[in-house]
């Protein structure tokens, strides 16, 4: 079979998944992480205990709001290009090849930014628990999980 | 902070990670998977709920005996080189960019093999789950998850 074939599960051409971009956070959040995209490998895979997604961070653009998991591990690997990582304990930059990871209930918020001129593409992967509850310590929201995906209220459990 | 300095927790450089060589299969099944290299990425970062390894193929090395996980999904990524996927239908080269994945109790045995003239390396994640056998279709053993890590019997239950 010649390399430039298409590929069938259980492997994928990332090309051929879908790019989602932006965020569901309620407003005023949304606007902050508008330019993130998004393709969910993972679920294209047919993976159910973890998510993996395919992430491009354009000029200037946030990854997340800065956060931390109580029960859902996450890792990151830079592939291309540069970003800076924000954590509880400052910044660090982060070139192509390079990697991160946030234990679930390390109660250290993070997030990665693209202060570089290139475009800056990372794989994502976090376990999936139904428990989990995510915490921004800069921000007035709280993130849950529910059977139809996190749902976002007020820190005091007001809606937006 | 320039981007050549040091990266410290959470952040983390694969190159300060050690490698492994081969695996904790027996004989004689060792031999088959003896130039497999692996970092440990996942248990660098201090994360539990899935390993990240990332893994290096050389000429002609093979990333484990064709097989399946009962409660475990599995992902790869194809970071740098051309690996042939080897599955119940068959094999398909993926290129550089491309992955794959496997669902827990998928019953389609797999395994990458370098058959090119390069090094490949690859990401591969992996869920960890107490309960989890793994099935070999084309060979005599199976492997069960125990505190020690895995542990290999024949089929027939009968140690190595």
């Amino acid at each position: 079979m010649p390399a430039d074939s298409p590929l069938k599960l259980p492997a994928l051409d990332p090309a051929e998944v879908t790019t989602s971009i932006g965020s569901n956070y309620p407003e005023p959040f949304k606007l902050r992480v508008a330019t993130r995209c998004k393709q969910r490998l993972g679920d294209a895979l047919g993976l159910k205990s973890f998510g993996v997604n395919l992430s491009t961070l354009p000029l200037g653009a946030v990854s997340a709001l800065r956060h931390w998991h109580s029960h859902e591990d996450e890792f990151i690997y830079v592939l291309k290009g540069e970003l800076v990582l924000v954590t509880d304990d400052g910044e660090q930059v982060l070139a192509a090849g390079t990697c991160a990871g946030f234990p679930a209930g390390k109660a250290d918020g993070h997030c990665l930014v693209n202060r570089s001129k290139k475009v800056a593409v990372y794989l994502e992967v976090g376990t999936r628990h139904p428990e989990d509850v995510v915490t921004y310590p800069d921000d007035d929201i709280v993130g849950r999980t529910s059977p139809k995906g996190r749902r976002f209220t007020r820190k005091d459990g007001m809606p937006y």
